[in-house]
């Protein structure tokens, strides 16, 4: 008899149960901050909140303000730390999400570091009707989701 | 005799004013989310606090949980309205900052949708010495700034 045990080990929350080491740079109730290994820039941390939540849309109500003040914190220290202008702060939901346990990612920025070009291709809207039914539909799904 | 006046205008206080149209998506007391009219796909919105604050480190600490509930919302209500697998969210901060005035960036996402390339280049640590020892810096700036 074969016995397939099938086993899912969520790697930000092994880091998070202290199972797993990673370079802390902030610790608090509900979150933790460490280094990103595979950084953008030096100095490129995550911040997870300790629970596992796969996504922003999946996140509590009680959550959002712990995790974005120390967002806030991070985009201070970071640049601060690393003698940087300014930074980048980004998340991904679902998709280009490496590990599906929601992480900010807070990357320390300066003038032409060579990462201009992120926000590209653009795909503009075909007309002004266009761009009005987009936002009818957005609009739409806030009032439903409120 | 020559009189230069220097009149600074920033474009969403003007927005939120009502003195400039845009394709408002979003009304809260603090917050104002509107499609950008340079998205990187249809659909993409521009979230903002209703009064003036360049950027995060700025943000005072009561408009974190308004602007990132706000954000939480967006997350759920673009991807629903365009029918999208998930979402990007970003801030620039001083660099690359196209409006100094702080915005959240919620851009709906697809798999194979050609920004799977905008994490890059990466520019990863020397050695694991430099890793500790940027952790160090950014720990030492966490307590600093608490």
């Amino acid at each position: 008899m074969l016995l397939v045990v099938s086993t899912s080990v969520c790697v930000f929350c092994e880091i998070a149960a202290g199972r797993s080491d990673a370079e802390l740079v902030l610790e608090s109730e509900h979150c933790l901050g460490f280094l990103d290994i595979r950084p953008l820039f030096p100095g490129h941390c995550l911040l997870i909140p300790r629970g596992h939540v796969e996504t922003l849309p999946e996140l509590s109500e009680d959550l959002v303000a712990p995790l974005f003040l120390e967002t806030r914190l991070l985009s201070k220290a970071v640049p601060a730390a690393m003698g940087a202008q300014g930074s980048f702060i980004a998340m991904n939901n679902k998709v280009s999400q490496s590990v599906p346990h929601i992480h900010v990612h807070v990357v320390p920025r300066n003038r032409k570091d060579g990462l201009k070009g992120f926000f590209w291709p653009r795909h503009g809207y075909r007309n002004d009707d266009h761009m009005r039914e987009t936002g009818a539909a957005i609009r739409a799904a806030v009032q439903e989701l409120r």
